[in-house]
């Protein structure tokens, strides 16, 4: 199954990286930014057929590996 | 309007990050995982209102800054 996976910082969690995002479309004459936050996205294949259990998996992948559950939230998406 | 955009490498073109998560998520004794992209994700939120000019909006910020449309795709989510 084929999982796509967003990672995202939590609310209230400084993202400079948008901020500069944010500030380069100024630059560049786009108007009525209001805010840009800058995450993560992977594209995981595994071979589990399961939805269950391809799920449970990838969570599993989630919380030890991809994200900073501190800081991030994900969200799974199966396929 | 908030605006969710995917950044992802395009077939063929190599992507050593995703390789070297592919290879910590074997050393952590995950098996069966046959691939790993990984990708960008931006939440962009516009003053914009009509959603037919945000989305060109958008698509123009891609174009210009987001993403790199040599190697990279884009897709566009608006709400």
């Amino acid at each position: 199954m084929k999982a796509k996976i967003k990672v995202t910082l939590k609310n209230g969690v400084l993202d400079p990286q948008g901020k500069a995002i944010e500030g380069a479309l100024g630059s560049l004459g786009f108007a009525g930014v209001n805010s840009v936050r800058q995450g993560k996205f992977f594209e995981i294949d595994v071979a589990e057929i399961d939805k269950s259990k391809a799920h449970e998996a990838i969570k599993q992948m989630c919380e030890k590996l991809i994200a900073n559950t501190v800081i991030e939230n994900y969200d799974i998406e199966l396929s």
